[in-house]
């Protein structure tokens, strides 16, 4: 831990708080820190074709959360390419060597992606080992029907992305439910790709208090503006509602 | 291209645009598509210790939208870690390889690389030279700071991260401007983290029109519901700001 060059780093984020700031700065965590960032482990399963924005919504509402360890894991670790295949971001773990989290998140994806985790009988399996001891089992978008897949939704109270929801319902049974989440128990489901956000910082304050999810809503400076209304299907228009999904369709690869 | 198992991944996203659905699964790129993709490139400096949702925001709000592609670009390629170091994205290209670009955006990051990245010349040379002939060149949260040291806000209306605003005025002689971002002629700079989900929509307009800003809305379900009302500073109260700034240093590495 250094402070030579303190006061200009503090500037860079401001003087509201330079003491905190200068703490910020050490490269080596101290042991106290070091201590509270093995309290609780969230898993991030990444896939083959799993949209970022659902992984790394609730990724940078939960990592700051004090105690809190992020830690995405794929079937292996390295790369793993998103939906467009426009981006790639790294599973620091291979499932296997993971056998327990207090947080597990299913991010959706696309088609192709879902459904080849969906019919994946051994990330089936570790999910359903891991929701055997987690204190929160959570998906964000087309998440849900892994979990589904998995039979962790049946007569649950869930959501999913907006053109899914029947097909959850019909093929998992759950029981659809408004809401941008919704829990049940310990199971938690966002609707779509940004519903995550919402989710995270929820689970923020469930993790900590409110406080602290107030704190890390003001961190991402999470004060949403969107430049139009048409942000859930219900606001939406039928020509939008198709337009969308094509968009999403002729992206995907 | 094939529709064998199109009725079962079609019911998976829905039915409102079955036929739709089934282009997207085409694992080769049509001549059409191939053509569209790269009619707009997005590109994205990614840099050690950049935070991961000022990227991925407007990656998603922006790598659907017809003819545009998201290239992320490192000072080399290969996997780049964000400020929390729980995380890293991969470099898709070497900045040095990548001479131009259609819409520049510079994501911000935590103290130490935000601090990097303002004080390395060879990628503020790089800014300044992409800035020359780009249509675009943007910013979400710190990442003005990097757009101010290459000189390119000097008195130009602007935003930052609600912490760093001062100093991007002091600095660098930005006008500090209200809202959740700031279009000033060819730049636009967005607020903090989250921020940059506004500005992607907004930018998904602009390289194409409305019913696509619409649609992409849609598209990543973005009707957000923050569970707070402390999104930004001038809504939160002092020990939420505080703590704000505590929590984030903490989490730097």
């Amino acid at each position: 831990m250094t402070s030579s060059s303190g006061p200009t780093r503090r500037k860079v984020l401001g003087t509201a708080a330079a003491g905190a700031l200068g703490v910020g700065l050490a490269s080596v965590p101290t042991a106290a820190s070091a201590g509270q960032r093995e309290r609780v482990r969230v898993v991030i399963l990444l896939y083959d074709g799993f949209t970022a924005l659902d992984a790394v919504g609730p990724y940078e509402a939960l990592c700051r959360v004090p105690g809190v360890r992020v830690v995405m894991v794929g079937r292996k670790a390295g790369p793993v390419r998103t939906d467009t295949g426009q981006l790639a971001l790294t599973a620091e773990r291979a499932m296997a060597d993971v056998p327990h989290a207090d947080v597990l998140l299913i991010p959706g994806g696309g088609n192709r992606g879902t459904i080849a985790t969906m019919n994946d009988s051994s990330v089936l399996a570790w999910v359903r080992r891991i929701h055997q001891h987690s204190a929160w089992t959570t998906s964000v978008c087309t998440g849900a029907l892994v979990l589904g897949s998995a039979g962790l939704l049946r007569g649950v109270p869930a959501t999913t992305y907006w053109a899914s929801r029947p097909y959850l319902a019909e093929k998992f049974g759950a029981v659809i439910t408004p809401g941008r989440f919704v829990e049940s128990g310990k199971i938690i489901t966002a609707a779509g790709v940004s519903a995550g956000i919402d989710m995270g910082l929820h689970l923020a304050a469930r993790l900590s208090d409110d406080k602290v999810g107030q704190a890390m809503q003001l961190a991402i400076e999470y004060d949403p503006k969107p430049p139009y209304d048409t942000g859930s299907p219900g606001k939406a228009d039928e020509a939008t509602k198709r337009l969308a999904l094509e968009l999403v369709a002729d992206a995907a690869v």
